[in-house]
């Protein structure tokens, strides 16, 4: 193998695939990077087994020679210094070279590198995915419903199937959701489709679309989603990532989200996140970070938190309006935050049934997303 | 006590002298910062008994009301919150009031904090220094002459003297000197005096000088430094800043510099740094992060460095000129970019005595600072 290869577009593949290489993993092969050499391009692999990322950097580009393939073949590095290494290359142009079966070169200017290989047959294969099940988002649509839900997995390993987010298809519309069983991110939308799509209902672990959404750019460009029953795959323009799927039945959550509620408060949501953001200033000293929330006169809420050895805070926000019950509930403010941030639009609604009962977050009339919060007792 | 602020000059002041404030002190009281209100303004009061910081922020700037106090007195708040408090307030206005003997309230458009405070009389007092032995500096310079040495001071508590730099003043010359034994960092600059100033001799901790040079700003403006037996004073607009000196004698350290040279080479300063930085990389993993260092033929210099698993890197740097003996040398990588980074100016002369002999660092045509690194015997 021996390709010269332009320095920036090599950094941001090694960047790209980076992402998927773990130092912790128990398969050694994995902590390398595999660079295939081809007549039409390099293709750099990095994967911790949950998560493989390819990235295709093409010899030519809009007229431009990217890559010189003066040899073709394969090699794996290691990736720690095969990415420390290629940040500080001194010149705009790289060699590299496999000089005996497993040593290899990297030349840049009058710096030389010689590292040992390892051979790219050891290398696992990536999964071939039937692609019987395709569609396709816009990245920043794609990168935005991450967002919005993906923060609400669950952290802990007792019930797996909770660190995913769960995708459905029905209809043509993708519904994703995530819960860590105290509050619920969703969000909906619908596909561009010719020809009706099958239903579907798969969990993508959570750090998988974490990863994604830091390859995702904000651009229009349409990513092709291929579902299987194992695996995930998120097509971009000469980037694969793959992602495994988890195991097991996401449970029903259809029924958590109340229909109706008894009061109904329209704020504005900067100004309601930046007091819940105080009050959570002494909270989070106290009872698991917990504020209290209740309505006062002329459409007023008080928000307030004390922790009895450092003190007490209490703030007044003027909603736009209530409708319904008088009411006085207490929550985490951390997931009010979380669900605050989440949100699109200037104003929300709040729909309270009571304040033992969940109670959920929109956007005032926007139905796409909803965030749910389970209260706690302290009243 | 009761006084109404501008937020942005609180938040600024309570940043300055948390500075001081360290969570793990021993001496409950030092976790909370220090409000004195009198008619000329208000006084902020920040330490951890090594370094204290006091900011005064006056009733009146350029004929813009800063503070308004409408009852004298003291408190001491917990700087952790008051300090997360203060920098998310709603309004540009703050009212802090104290309602009763040890309640204070911070109000600031529909906010409201009551935080629990501590008796302001408990609050240790700042030392009173003679100001017989007193300079000035210019900020800048002061702040580049802290970054230029401190970083050679030592981390281990072994000889505790070590952990500070050396300021002597002699003949209207200051000199700065810091070692961990392994290299030494030299400054020296002249001060401008009417009056002859009188010799001295002291060790600044090292932690001081790098919170001291967070709070310098890069502007002229004179900072007058007051140094006694115990403690040393800088003066700033409306701060003081005050640390202890280390105990004990600091080492002789002028006889390990070198007065002649076998061999000078003359590099570029940055080039030379990105060679060491890139043969680093495979040297942290060996034996102590060391590189080699060899003249070749016309001028050229070879920097190498191997790890047996990883691999190895060579390099070759163009000098500007050789004079004197051919040489092979071993270095710590981290110590000369070190060094490189805190000399001024785009060429460096370095000048060696033979491998094993500590050699130094300057820059050309400058004898103001001094970089000493000890080798590393590979060769």
């Amino acid at each position: 193998m021996k390709f010269s290869i332009q320095k920036d577009y090599l950094v941001q593949g090694v960047q790209d695939v980076m992402k998927a290489v773990s130092s912790r993993t128990t398969i050694p092969i994995l902590t390398g990077i595999k660079i295939v050499a081809t007549r039409e391009g390099v293709t750099l692999t990095g994967s911790d087994s949950d998560i493989s990322i390819e990235s295709f950097i093409p010899v030519e580009e809009a007229g431009d020679e990217i890559v010189e393939v003066k040899e073709t073949g394969s090699i794996v590095l290691q990736a720690r210094f095969f990415s420390e290494i290629v940040k500080k290359l001194p010149q705009d142009n790289v060699e590299i070279e496999v000089v005996n079966q497993l040593q290899t070169v990297i030349r840049s200017g009058k710096a030389e590198f010689n590292l040992n290989a390892i051979d790219a047959e050891e290398y696992p294969h990536l999964p071939q995915l039937s692609e019987e099940h395709v569609f396709t988002l816009p990245a920043d649509l794609l990168k935005h419903i991450i967002r919005q839900t993906v923060f609400a997995v669950s952290t802990s390993e007792t019930r797996p199937i909770l660190t995913g987010v769960n995708w459905k298809i029905e209809n043509d519309e993708l519904h994703c959701i995530a819960t860590d069983s105290h509050r619920l991110a969703f969000r909906k939308c619908s596909i561009d489709t010719n020809n009706q799509l099958p239903t579907a209902n798969v969990v993508i672990p959570g750090k998988s679309l974490n990863e994604l959404s830091k390859i995702l750019d904000d651009t229009t460009d349409h990513v092709e989603i291929v579902m299987t029953e194992q695996q995930v795959l998120f097509k971009m323009k000469n980037i694969l990532f793959f992602s495994r799927l988890l195991d097991g039945n996401y449970p029903d959550t259809s029924r958590l989200i109340p229909t109706e509620s008894k009061t109904d408060i329209y704020l504005n949501s900067k100004e309601f996140l930046h007091a819940i953001d105080r009050a959570s200033l002494l909270a989070r000293e106290g009872r698991n970070n917990v504020v209290k929330f209740s309505t006062l006169e002329q459409g007023t809420i008080e928000i307030s938190s004390d922790s009895p050895e450092i003190g007490k805070v209490t703030e007044e926000i003027q909603s736009e309006k209530i409708e319904g019950e008088d009411l006085k509930i207490s929550f985490s403010a951390k997931f009010m935050m979380d669900a605050l941030k989440a949100i699109d639009g200037s104003d929300v609604k709040i729909s309270f049934t009571g304040a033992m009962r969940p109670f959920f977050i929109q956007p005032v009339n926007d139905d796409k997303t909803l965030q749910l919060i389970l209260p706690v007792r302290t009243y």
